[in-house]
C-alpha cells in the first residue's frame, strides 16, 4: 500500500534546524531513555572498504515512547577531498516505530550528525560542567569544534573562549567566528595547557591517536568531554587522565569501551574502577554526577543511535507541516 | 557540494525489473565474488521491537569491481496485516564504491529482495539440480514460492510443478497461476511427501519452526532449495536430511550455522561434516559439487548482502539512462 514519505536534502535542513536549546533537550531525552534500560540499540554495523579507503558505519536505536526510529549510514570515504568532495556524507532514514513503513529520508550528508553530536556535548556540560563557566576551551578547530561550542554556550552562558589547534591560522579563524557568532571574547592560544588550565570546561574534538590533553593538565573544578574518537584507535584524552578524575562517565559504555577514551585506559591497565557511569544515569540520578565544584570530571562520548533516532524524530515533526522537501508516494 | 540521487519507487521497479536469466547471472556474480575472499560482508545488523512485534534487519556487502555497494534495510512487522498493511517493507540504498556519495534510493518495499532471493534460488538450481528435472516440487503458496518457480524454470525447464501448502486452496490457485505464467501442466497436492517423491528439484518457502520436510522423503536425483530459514529458530527440513544428502551447500556459512538450516542440524548434535562448503565455492569449483544424477543435494540460503549489493548495483544500471523515478540534487 503506497504511503507517503518526506525527502528532505542538506539544504533545506540547514534552513530549517538548527542548535538550539529544544534539541539539546530532545537529545537529553535519549539518553534519559538509555538509562531506562527499553532502548534497543544494536552494536554498530561497521564496514571497511579497503580499496577505497573508505568505511561506513550503520547506527540505529528503539527508543520507548518515541513514534520513530532511525537508521544512519555514515560513509567516510577519506580520499574523497582530492576529488574535491567532502569525506563524510551519508543520510538518515526515519520509520514509523508501529509499522516499519519509511516515513522520510534525510539526505543531510552528516548534517544532523553534526547537530545531535553538539547537543550531547550540551547535554554532558550541563549535566556535569560546574555550576559556572568563566572560560570554555575547545581543542580543534573544524565543524564540531564551533558546533560544540555554540551548544555549550546554551547551557553554561561563558563569558571567554579559547581555542587550540595544531594549525595557527585555523585556531585563529575559528577564534574569530565564534567571538562573533556567541559575543564573546575568544582567543587562539599557543600551548594547550594553557587553555586547560584557565578552562573550567574543555571539549576535545579532534581525530587524535596520540593523547592531545595530558594528565598532569587536569586541575579543580575542570570538566572535559572528549567528543573525538569514535574508532578503534582514536585517543584524545591521556590515560592516565581518567584516573586523576574524580568522575568518568560514558555515554554508552558498551561504545566507549572499544571505540573511546575507556578503551586506551582499560589497554593501558590503567582502569580499575568496574563498571562506569553512564551519562544518562547520571542525568537520572540512578549514578552520582559531579560532587562539588572543584571535582574533576570527564565525559566521553563516541555517538550513540539512540540520539539518532532522537534527532530524526524531532525533525519529522518539525518538518510535518511544513512545506520542506518533496514528498514521494512509494 | 551536491550530487543527483535517483529515487525510485516500488511500482516503477515493478515496471522495469523483472526475473530474468540477466538477474540470475548478477546474483550468481555475488556468489562469485564472495567464494573469492575480498568480499566485505559484515554480520547483519538486526534489532527487535517487541512492542510492535517488530523486527529490523540491515544488510550489506563491498564487492571488488562493483562500482556501487548497497544497504538493505528490511523491516518486518507482524501485526500491519491488522492494520491493513503488508508485513514486509523497506528500501535499498545504494552508494558509490569510490566516494560512498548516495546513487539511487530504491523505495522497494521489499521488491528486490524477492527478486535477489528467487534468482539465488536459480543460481542453486543451476549449479546443484540435476540436468534434467522433469517435475518440480514448491513447499509454501506465497510471492517467493512462485518466484522461486518462476526463477529455477528459466534454468531448469521443468514440464510439471506441484504445489503444497497448509492452506489446499492456496495451494490451488498458486498451481493454476503458475500453469498460466510458465505454460506448464501444475497442480496442487495434498501430501507433501508425494510433492518430493515425484519431484527433481524442491524448494521449501515456508517461514516454518518445524521441520515441513522430513529425511525419509529423501530420494536419489533430488536436489532441496531451502530458502524460508533467515532467523533464529526457524527449520524446514529435518536436521536428520542434511546428514542423509550427498552435499549440503551454504549460501554464507557464518550466516546458515545461525540463522539456517545447519543451525538446526548443529543443534541436534548431528552435523559432523566440519565447515561445509558455500555455493560460491561450488560455482568457481573450489568445492565439489553434484557428482552425479543420483546425487541427493541441499543449498540451505538465509541471503545475503552480496546480492542486494548485485541487484541494486544491476538496477542502478538499468535505469541509469531512463526517465524512472525522481532526480532529487542533496
Amino acid at each position: 500500500m503506497p504511503h507517503d514519505i518526506r525527502i528532505v536534502t542538506e539544504a533545506d535542513l540547514r534552513s530549517a534546524v538548527g542548535l538550539d536549546i529544544e534539541t539539546v533537550d530532545v537529545v537529553e531525552q535519549a539518553f534519559t531513555a538509555l538509562a531506562g534500560g527499553e532502548v534497543v540499540m544494536p552494536p554498530i554495523l561497521s564496514m571497511d572498504l579497503p580499496a577505497a579507503n573508505g568505511e561506513v558505519d550503520v547506527k540505529t536505536a528503539y527508543i520507548p515512547g518515541f513514534k520513530g526510529f532511525a537508521i544512519k549510514v555514515s560513509p567516510g570515504f577519506f580520499d574523497n577531498p582530492k576529488l574535491g568532495l567532502p569525506s563524510l556524507n551519508g543520510l538518515m532514514i526515519l520509520f514509523s516505530a508501529k509499522t516499519g513503513l519509511v516515513q522520510a529520508l534525510f539526505l543531510d550528508n552528516g548534517y544532523l550528525t553534526d547537530i545531535r553530536t553538539a547537543a550531547a556535548g550540551a547535554v554532558a556540560a550541563r549535566h556535569l560542567a560546574p555550576h559556572t563557566v568563566e572560560t570554555a576551551g575547545v581543542i580543534g578547530t573544524g565543524v564540531q569544534a564551533r558546533l560544540q561550542m555554540q551548544a555549550a554556550h546554551l547551557v553554561r552562558p561563558f563569558k571567554r573562549l579559547l581555542v587550540w589547534g595544531r594549525d595557527a591560522a585555523k585556531a585563529q579563524t575559528c577564534a574569530e567566528d565564534m567571538a562573533a557568532l556567541l559575543g564573546i571574547e575568544a582567543q587562539a592560544v599557543s600551548d594547550p595547557s594553557e587553555l586547560v588550565a584557565q578552562s573550567q570546561l574543555v571539549v576535545t574534538t579532534t581525530p587524535a591517536r596520540d593523547p592531545v590533553l595530558k594528565a598532569e593538565w587536569l586541575h579543580p573544578g575542570l570538566h572535559i568531554t572528549a567528543m573525538g574518537s569514535d574508532q578503534e584507535g582514536k585517543n584524545e584524552i591521556d590515560p592516565k587522565a581518567l584516573m586523576q578524575a574524580d568522575l568518568y562517565v560514558a555515554d554508552r559504555v558498551s561504545q566507549t569501551e572499544k571505540l573511546g577514551e575507556l578503551r586506551s585506559a582499560q589497554e593501558a591497565g590503567l582502569w580499575d574502577r568496574g563498571i562506569p557511569a553512564e551519562l544518562g544515569q547520571v542525568i537520572t540520578g540512578q549514578a552520582p554526577g559531579r560532587r562539588s565544584d572543584d571535582d574533576i570530571t570527564i565525559a566521553d562520548l563516541t555517538g550513540t543511535g539512540a540520539q539518532d533516532t532522537a534527532i530524526a524524530s524531532h525533525v519529522y515533526q518539525m518538518l510535518k507541516d511544513s512545506p520542506a522537501g518533496t514528498v514521494i508516494t512509494a
